[in-house]
């Protein structure tokens, strides 16, 4: 037992340190570095250069030096074995370079360039050319077609994308991202940032993942104390089995967007990563026993993982209570309870009373809890904090769907309405209806508070209904 | 049948003179008017002064004049025979009031007082005396329990709105708008209009409907040349044999986003607006036969309607072409359309010459048409133009879904990109992803060009899946 026990806290080791060097690395060399501005080579040299200071050694053989850092003229030529170089040159010139590095005893590669496997049988030829030059080398690969990697923490960004459009936007925090995609994942990053869905630890776009997949990440996330959820687009599994054991060691929330559930979408996915969907209904059912939670499109992924990096460790359930300042709003809130899988609340005999004080008295309480009336009675604050603080002392209420209804005039002090649920140990989602002008601002308030804000009822409710 | 066909020509035109006196009043008498600027019955009177001038009669026996115009204290002493009387006032006075106006010789009133049969049985009864009366004295009640009607046209806002919400964003249209609720409706309408979702025609809130109902507004909407299509919030339908023949008649694009579908949301109807949701299923199947297009939240309403509203005449069809700039975003339309019920359009050989044109020689070109390596190649707009302009000539195209990245540097003329899609007479839908700080500006630019903009694919597929 001792030298199996041995031997796999060595391979963990060796995961962890590979994959920190891919993440957190001291020094990086930009292969296909440029100093025109408008190209990747200049923007992933710009990205870097605050993150690594002199120790981030750009390499084209036609400049001296680019943003104002010296630049070698080869790998070889670097004066350190640097802990990750990243390859942004032609697709025919990789192969060779991997070579030099190899020779230079670097150990890790991340080809950020497209032209492999994705583009059919040639490129996939050059891609496993790639990999077995590496494979002799002892050299580990990331992608290639990918646009790398970012750590919210460290602000490093190791990515051709454009400084500065995520220069003032990046906001460090507890998710980390697995994309199999290139442009896909800088979309979504740049609209996770702008938006502030939620803070980053790692953006992984692993693209073709020829060598480092997401296995190895979830591996990786499992131990990352900096990583608290984890959200993955993919268009299939590399190895089923070890996805499986990567799953089941994780202990933390995994969110899932799989791209070609069907027949179309499957063949598509041949044609943008290589990735061979396989059999879906056997790949949708894999997922299912594993209780992998599901997202179906990428702004969903984002506001699925904003709820649970919001909650943290909150826990939910399937009793439900509604407040609304609307009776429509909480009838459909209802039909969306019911089509989750999840019911509305029975208000305990002490909840009723404590309702009762707030609304008219003509008007019973019930869940949904309408408390227009209580509002036009009452006030807004003592309608919202009452009933809110009636209902997260009831032991039947394990999530509360609030309603909300803001303008600019009503924008002020609104998020204080919810100051019951800010200290509950349930989990509670806000739904905005009104002035889209004001939802940011309002948004930003509660967010922090850990109650996740959506424009659409069965958005939030849905998240309510993740059962991890 | 001359006689039976006049009879209906003259019921037909009875509806039209009475609801054109709700939705088009000259004059409008505001009963419970108030100074009190927080108050709705100072809001009714702020909103109706431009619109009715000096015909414009605020009533309380407390106030010599409101808002600056002179206050009459009761409904016999007005000057003339309003054409509509607006009650804001506790709902045990309005019984008193349906008189007083019968008297006057109005004959139609819209009480926005909420407390009636939505409170219970006490309130049904308060809300059948009403009827009661009513009829007796030839009135035509709107509501009670509603927040009365909008039109977007003649910016006539007869509603407990605060006036400094909605002045400046009012925006006037084709959409005409039902719904069955107070507050929803108001929330709604602001949301509609601070994001400019659609141009408003008419927008009516009928609460409980005791009287005037979504019939009778289908049956003006099928006449009114300023409504091209109708978005409805319903929980239940009074008089389903009178509701199949409006919706048979309408002749327009009807959107239905039902409350009560589920035995909770069913339950919560009922002491809504008093519905009786009935037999779910079998008002499900009634909605399937009549051919009802339907949405299931209100921000799907107010997305499913936007399309409709900008694509007016055009016609659609399940052939969607895809035109992305990323595989993983195409793989996640495929999936959305084949779930959607449509397909990608198989593209003829003379539109895939022209693809390869723009695309490089190593990408044969497929649908989804992934534009990536062609941006690269050519820059964004000829990639986007060329692409667009072979699809749309390709007979076997009868829809298209593109997608594009936008950020601060990108925006200026992203909109041209779509050039060829603005005169095209199929359907198309973009989905935008990115800086979600840029979207709106790009959003405003796009869509008046007939294309409807989304953040999630599968909104705009939805979208694009609609059948009329």
């Amino acid at each position: 037992m001792g030298s199996k026990f041995m031997e796999r806290h060595r391979e963990k080791q060796e995961i962890f340190e590979l994959l920190d060097g891919f993440l957190n690395p001291k020094s990086v060399a930009v292969v296909g570095a440029t100093p025109d501005f408008k190209k990747g080579g200049y923007a992933l040299v710009a990205n870097l250069l605050g993150y690594c200071g002199d120790r981030l050694y750009p390499v084209n053989p036609k400049y001296k030096e680019i943003c104002g850092t010296p630049c070698y003229p080869s790998v070889e030529e670097l004066p350190e074995v640097v802990d990750l170089a990243i390859l942004f040159v032609p697709a025919r010139e990789v192969p060779e370079l991997i070579t030099k590095c190899g020779r230079k005893g670097v150990s890790r590669v991340m080809i950020q360039s497209a032209g492999f496997a994705e583009t059919g049988e040639q490129g996939k030829k050059l891609q496993e050319r790639c990999l077995a030059e590496a494979r002799c080398l002892g050299i580990r690969i990331w992608g290639p077609n990918c646009m790398g990697a970012v750590n919210g923490r460290t602000r490093m960004v190791a990515s051709f994308m454009r400084p500065h459009v995520w220069e003032e936007i990046l906001r460090p925090g507890d998710v980390s991202v697995i994309v199999q995609s290139g442009m896909a994942s800088a979309g979504f990053l740049m609209q996770v940032m702008s938006e502030g869905y939620f803070g980053l630890s790692k953006a992984c776009s692993i693209g073709n993942r020829s060598d480092i997949n997401e296995c190895d990440l979830l591996d990786y996330f499992a131990w990352d104390p900096d990583t608290a959820v984890v959200a993955m687009y993919l268009e299939s599994v590399s190895d089923p089995p070890r996805f499986r054991k990567a799953v089941e060691n994780l202990g933390k929330p995994l969110l899932l967007l799989r791209g070609g559930i069907s027949r179309g979408g499957a063949m598509a996915a041949l044609s943008h990563t290589g990735s061979l969907a396989g059999n879906v209904g056997v790949a949708e059912g894999f997922f299912r026993q594993l209780g992998i939670l599901r997202a179906y499109d990428f702004l969903e992924l984002m506001d699925l993982t904003k709820a649970l990096s919001a909650w943290k460790g909150k826990k939910g359930g399937k009793r439900v209570a509604v407040v609304t300042f609307s009776g429509a709003a909480g009838i459909v809130a209802s039909d969306h309870l019911e089509n989750c899988g999840m019911a509305l609340a029975e208000l305990s005999p002490i909840t009723m009373n404590k309702l009762q004080e707030v609304f008219p008295p003509w008007m019973e309480p019930s869940n949904p809890v309408d408390i227009w009336p209580a509002i036009e009675r009452r006030g807004r604050q003592r309608a919202y904090q009452e009933s809110l603080g009636a209902l997260v002392q009831d032991p039947g209420v394990e999530a509360v769907h609030v309603h909300m209804y803001v303008d600019r005039p009503l924008l002020e002090g609104s998020w204080e309405l919810l100051g019951p649920l800010f200290s509950w140990q349930g989990r509670a989602a806000l739904w905005l209806i009104g002035d889209t002008r004001c939802f940011r601002e309002l948004r930003e308030k509660v967010e922090p508070m850990g109650i996740p804000v959506y424009g659409e009822i069965q958005r939030g409710i849905r998240a309510l209904s993740l059962s991890s």
